[in-house]
């Protein structure tokens, strides 16, 4: 089979990873619940996976590094924890259900307003929008750093630009673009950062986290045991426990970590490079297959992902045909955006995405090229 | 060295279980994020683990057991999720801090008003202050399956009746217990049931969940992508969906779902059976040791859970021997069980715990008894 829907999952993760999670599952005790051995390792590992996290993305302080089961978990911790009644907030349409849902919560419990950069036909945005909508109340800027749909990376540094002149918070989803485009939290002036580990980071899944810049309050959302302070009926306030009730998945994490040591070997660089030459090599042959339509904006800083449609097929039939007759995984439908398929005009067609790797190959790559020559004729 | 703190975690996983992670993170995709073939065969090996746990805890409904990343997520899901402004919780000595936390969280925002079922010295409770406590706007009872600090179980058939013969919920954590101590929910009257997958169920951390009865509701908690209805503004209504947003951690479920079948293949009255003969053992030679006091009643059902002290030496400082000198990990201190400490009167002194699993040995108990009797000296 050929694996082309990374930007889901990354289905191939490093050996080490493996390794790690093994050798985590044979000795890991629970970190910060007791001071034995293993108890003692599992806290170990798990802060320095705080460090290389927190070096990695540019966070000031390895203890605002708070892990969580996935990013979905992290924005959901950001956006329920720093809006207060009255505030406004600025996003866009090119949100994943992730940002949009938390959002929509606020705004019908009547919490907050919002506002939406629009997206063009190609995805894009405009970014002197996201001035234009500052209002006197507006509290934060929530931003992904590149659409799971269409590939196209918002510039972020830029946003973080207007956000800091106007001394709004910006909250920034890098599910698509953690491990793949590098991100620095004090250059780029992003205050909260929310990942995911099982995408580009080739982490295993149930891992994820957010980024705090020192100062940023966010209230607890999970609540319960924290291994210190007891007999406290609160939280306790320090990040990143006041963020972490319960035990964490320190197994997982013990693979994120031997993830992060092997993105620094290898060089996020090298791996972008690697998976771009191979969303090129596909974008620029089937783009001028006739009936086929790509979406996005491919002058740009983009991750590796491709989404076509092929004629005004249904784009589940066209991905079901890809897995059947020419097993190549990819994913089709909607992809959880509701506002960038309305900015497409691919609402009931839906799009078929393929999204590309580390792990893949050009040998692949040519393959899902025929299927769609193939497929189009 | 000898681990003695599985009341924290299971130390020591099935190999099956490693099996079966490091097999899921060769192939498995994301579940319920397309239709290609990792991703469904993702989603089958997480459907079938619902069944399992279904069947296992006597839920009417696989579809009704979500997915968390632990005991402590599923507690706050159903806490923050159920009540009503104006609702009386009642809730025992017993709890662990992720039972507390939330209820004190919301007594505090003014939601609900909350009465304990007071523990006596032996962290014994009196079954007819359940009853009692009983007021015309009660609406649940949350109680623990079993102590963390005591090992002492709840019978929560008898709560169940009592909750059943007023119409209220019953919201069980069963964080001590599942692996261990059979639970079937229609039985005993659960409406939802929480639990942890690294403790009994030897499952990896960063798996747990809820099982909920047929009928029950709750509000979302997290909210975001759920690969379905992706143009509606709201979390998905029909469980699992409705609490699951974000990707599952499907590398852990997996080894949850080989755990599963481990349990169904060794029976968990023969690992509770050899548990509980490791925890006489122990207790029967400890507690004539002079200067040692056990804490807990070991005349009805229990864990394999022996807490004591030595004289009025700190837990923590005799925990620290215990490790640096025999090799032995326990776990001191005050367990995130503040109420219960308060009831042992062990608030300043916190307390040693010895919790065995089924991977232990008669030889480790022996040598667990010798070190305490060399402390004690």
């Amino acid at each position: 089979m050929i694996y082309l829907d990374n930007a889901a999952t990354t289905l191939h993760k490093p050996q080490c990873v493996i390794d790690a999670v093994v050798c985590a599952l044979n000795s890991m005790g629970n970190a910060s619940r007791g001071a034995n051995d293993c108890a003692l390792q599992a806290s170990r590992i798990i802060y320095d996976t705080r460090e290389k996290l927190a070096e990695f993305f540019g966070c000031s302080r390895p203890d605002h590094v708070v892990f969580t089961a996935n990013s979905t978990e992290a924005l959901n911790i950001a956006l329920s924890g720093v809006f207060h009644p009255g505030d406004h907030v600025i996003t866009t349409d090119c949100e994943h259900n992730s940002v949009l849902r938390p959002l929509y919560r606020q705004q019908e419990e009547g919490t907050i307003s919002l506002s939406f950069v629009p997206a063009d036909p190609m995805g894009r945005v405009n970014y002197n929008d996201f001035e234009s909508l500052i209002q006197p109340n507006t509290r934060a800027i929530v931003c992904t750093h590149a659409s799971n749909l269409t590939g196209n990376v918002i510039d972020v540094a830029r946003v973080g630009k207007i956000a800091r002149r106007y001394n709004l918070l910006l909250i920034v989803d890098a599910s698509q673009t953690a491990g793949v485009i590098p991100i620095d939290m004090e250059a780029m002036n992003i205050d909260i950062l929310c990942f995911t580990g099982h995408k580009g980071l080739m982490a295993p899944q149930g891992t994820g986290g957010m980024c705090i810049r020192e100062g940023v309050e966010i209230r607890p959302f999970k609540v319960g045991g924290s291994g210190v302070h007891s007999y406290d009926h609160h939280q306790p306030q320090p990040y990143p426990t006041r963020l972490e009730a319960g035990t964490l998945n320190g197994h997982g994490i013990a693979g994120l970590h031997a993830a992060m040591e092997y993105l620094e070997q290898v060089g996020i660089d090298t791996i972008h490079q690697k998976e771009m030459a191979l969303m090129t090599k596909f974008y620029e042959a089937v783009r001028t297959i006739p009936g086929v339509t790509v979406y996005g904006d491919f002058d740009s800083p983009r991750t590796a992902v491709v989404t076509l449609n092929i004629d005004q097929e249904d784009s589940a039939a066209v991905s079901d045909a890809l897995m059947e007759d020419y097993q190549i995984a990819t994913r089709a439908g909607a992809h959880c955006a509701p506002r960038m398929h309305q900015a497409l005009g691919t609402v009931e067609q839906g799009a078929v995405r393929f999204s590309f790797s580390w792990f893949n190959t050009e040998e692949e790559v040519e393959a899902a090229i025929r299927a769609i020559r193939e497929l189009a004729e």
